[in-house]
């Protein structure tokens, strides 16, 4: 009887961050493929665009008009999910139908002035001034909502409306879904084994080596032994940090740079502005943890996860559909071999 | 201050079939968009397609040439996401690399040879025969594996590569993440209260009324409380039902028709083939439970789930993209309003 060779036989992979299994399919990558083509996000040139509504000068919807601003700019979202003052809701009587009432804002950060230019084409001081507003948003937030979920869609693909390179900040007066389960199976790990479990994965994946796509001084970006959707990625500080706050200096501008690197081989890979969601998770505001007197968040890591759709090219992407909703994702690489491929492209911008 | 009313206010549902919640936001559908537009799936008017896979009398990929088949056709998938003979994959000392091998096989389930009609635009007798594949199916493949995924991508927004109306049949030796949950959160609230919860909930929509979408003598159709999907529906028998097999003559003529209104409103909605990704959840074959001698299944409704992704119009949908994926599901209208437009349209299709 043959061995199991992961390359060859389909398995699954258990991630310990969401206690959620992926089904990986490696044998079949080689399916001709029928399906829709994405269209590729346009390459826009002009770093200044008089219909934007990011740019700097120009009036939005709302009617306010955007200073000249040449760093990062931040505004309040002029059509928001949440409210601040959202009143209660009454109690439901019935187990079936349960509702709360939900709290929050939700910001836009331009990452840039430039109207053409994505993450990977700044420069890393540009992208370390990203870094440190991200920071400056979530500690302001922090203050008032126990969770700031920072991210960035970027391209069409992902639903960003606006090709004016920003991400998006929402605060919530409620743990969402997937912050609430982590803390839970970080928690529970901790309690186990006395220590961090991403503290642990980060040794494990410096050791191994197979998954590695960038590694700087402090950082270290890999697909992650579980990903789900075909070239995700988690970046990670390789010594504990709870939340940005925590960073040094040199461990922020580093970032800056390991963010540079990432997102090029992104775009080096299928030579296109590679269409991703991305987002930054780290310990929640709990009430106790405030002034970081307590130690009960000691089971957080600090981590950046990337959500790319694209599969085989920069037209076609990986569906997450029928089966993957209603029973598992499922990927068509293995970890390994997306790692490999994102290695073999250079770190710099093709467009550099 | 203002009282909560959940036509203005954000507010959090909660999903005791999953365990998650979903964050309604029904102030914010007056957005503007300027997003990606989706290309229609244009209108196939030809019932037979000579470069088509699946119609009658066509060569596949595989060489195998399919029959000149009159109602449903069933075959084995040319490009498989799992194989029947995997051998196991070795026990990992890690915890945090976690792998187990999978068995299984796919499936595809042609709807009719007419290449030109979707389920909507097939008689009930089309569609009786549709029902009664997927049944046949189901308990045979339930023989060998403990769970049997059948669901349809529709449109290639869904991924679908594909244009002859077709479903699949994915079987597992493995219980998938969303049954696995599923199966643990209806076996407690079974405990609990001592009655099924999907029999509870479909008493509870039919004595509210405002999330039906469809009714007919023996099934419901309702945009689910905590729907997350702008249209998402689930469709349900009004007895305690828990797998396909144990439906009566009368019930399964009954589901063809739910299945012909529902699809037909979908479509009618934006005036186009409505995608989406549907499929059934029912009691697994567990060991135990092989001869239906043993009772351990009680806990399990039979439903189908309806996943759609348009939001506005048949080229503006949802995107589920950085929040939804890094915190929470998040949605534009709440459940009622869905139902209320899904209902204010008629269940005899447009182009009928
Ligand atoms: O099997 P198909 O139709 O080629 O593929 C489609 O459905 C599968 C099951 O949901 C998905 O894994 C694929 O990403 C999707 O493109
Ligand atoms: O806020 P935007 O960019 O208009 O909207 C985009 O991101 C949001 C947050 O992930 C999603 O809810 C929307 O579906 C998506 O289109």
């Amino acid at each position: 009887s043959e061995f199991f060779d992961p390359i060859d036989h389909p398995h699954r992979r258990y991630n310990p961050l969401t206690g959620q299994w992926v089904l990986v399919s490696p044998h079949r990558a080689k399916r001709p493929w029928q399906g829709a083509d994405e269209q590729p996000q346009p390459e826009s040139n002009v770093p200044y665009d008089a219909s934007c509504f990011l740019c700097p000068t120009n009036t939005r919807v709302s009617g306010d008009v955007n200073p000249d601003y040449t760093g990062t700019y931040v505004f309040n979202n002029d059509h928001a999910a949440l409210t601040a003052n959202t009143p209660s809701a009454p109690e439901n009587t019935n187990p079936l139908f349960r509702c709360q009432s939900a709290r929050g804002l939700s910001r836009v950060i331009c990452f840039s002035p430039d109207h053409s230019k994505t993450l990977p084409q700044l420069s890393v001081t540009a992208i370390r001034n990203v870094v440190d507003t991200w920071n400056e948003q979530i500690e302001e937030l922090g203050q008032d909502y126990v969770w700031v979920q920072a991210f960035e869609n970027k391209g069409s693909v992902m639903g960003c409306s606006q090709p004016h390179p920003h991400g998006q900040i929402w605060a919530n007066s409620f743990l969402p879904n997937e912050i609430s389960r982590k803390d839970s199976l970080l928690r529970e790990y901790y309690a186990q084994h006395g220590t961090n479990l991403l503290v642990d994965y980060v040794n494990s994946e410096l050791a191994d080596g197979s998954r590695t796509v960038v590694e700087t001084e402090h950082w270290l970006a890999v697909v992650p032994y579980w990903a789900a959707w075909p070239f995700e990625t988690m970046l990670l500080p390789k010594t504990h940090i709870r939340r940005m706050d925590e960073l040094t200096e040199a461990q922020r501008d580093d970032l800056a740079l390991a963010i540079k690197k990432l997102t090029s081989r992104y775009d080096n890979l299928f030579k296109c502005s590679f269409p991703y969601s991305m987002g930054w998770h780290y310990a929640p505001f709990f009430e106790s943890d405030r002034d970081f007197s307590e130690t009960s968040t000691d089971h957080w890591q600090l981590h950046a996860l990337f959500y790319p759709p694209l599969l085989r090219s920069a037209t076609v992407k990986k569906f997450m559909v029928g089966y993957e909703m209603l029973a598992e994702s499922q990927r068509d690489l293995t970890a390994e071999q997306a790692a490999e491929k994102l290695r073999a492209v250079s770190d710099v911008h093709y467009l550099d």
